[in-house]
């Protein structure tokens, strides 16, 4: 259930393309939160807002450094997401092929 | 613009455990409204109302057949989710490699 909410948080997080912008531009190494705001001309209490999000769904982590606060891409970086996509595409393609397999049988069956 | 919205469709379909449940069961094969609804002991109104977020997220593709509606998974299922999280972690994972690179570099430097 607790790995349930925390799956909801992660995709509920990557559903604005703020969010997604966000991660990619942390991506490319950690930055402030001004840093982050400045190319998405968006004021820094709603960019702080975009990020407590991330950073609720561990897709973030920040840290104060002096008067600035440093954003980096979360330890668990989207691995929930990713294994929950991987496991159910990967039943998926089993059944695509098993239908394939019976397409097939039935094809070459009673000819 | 318009596959970003895509995508925050699909990642916002995502982030509901009975919509994520519901795909796991169509990955198993078409199913009708109250074939779904049966586990779940939910209504077939609040079931519908998921179906119709997986619909319009193009997650599911729905069909009426007689009296019932039959739910298959979608034909372009995740790719685009798919797709964006490969891709940053593509990025992420260089960005790694070349932060390990430089921390070797650097190890290995001033002797």
């Amino acid at each position: 259930m607790v790995q349930y909410m925390a799956l909801d948080r992660t995709f509920s997080a990557l559903s604005d393309s703020t969010r997604r912008a966000i991660l990619d531009r942390l991506g490319r190494g950690p930055a402030s939160i001004s840093e982050l705001a400045a190319p998405f001309g968006m004021s820094l209490t709603g960019l702080k807002k975009h990020v407590q999000i991330l950073e609720a769904a561990r897709l973030v982590t920040t840290e104060k450094v002096g008067r600035t606060r440093r954003c980096r891409l979360g330890p668990d970086h989207m691995e929930d997401a990713v294994r929950w996509i991987e496991l159910h595409r990967r039943r998926w393609t089993r059944r695509l092929d098993e239908l394939a397999a019976y397409v097939e049988q039935a094809r070459e069956g009673p000819a």
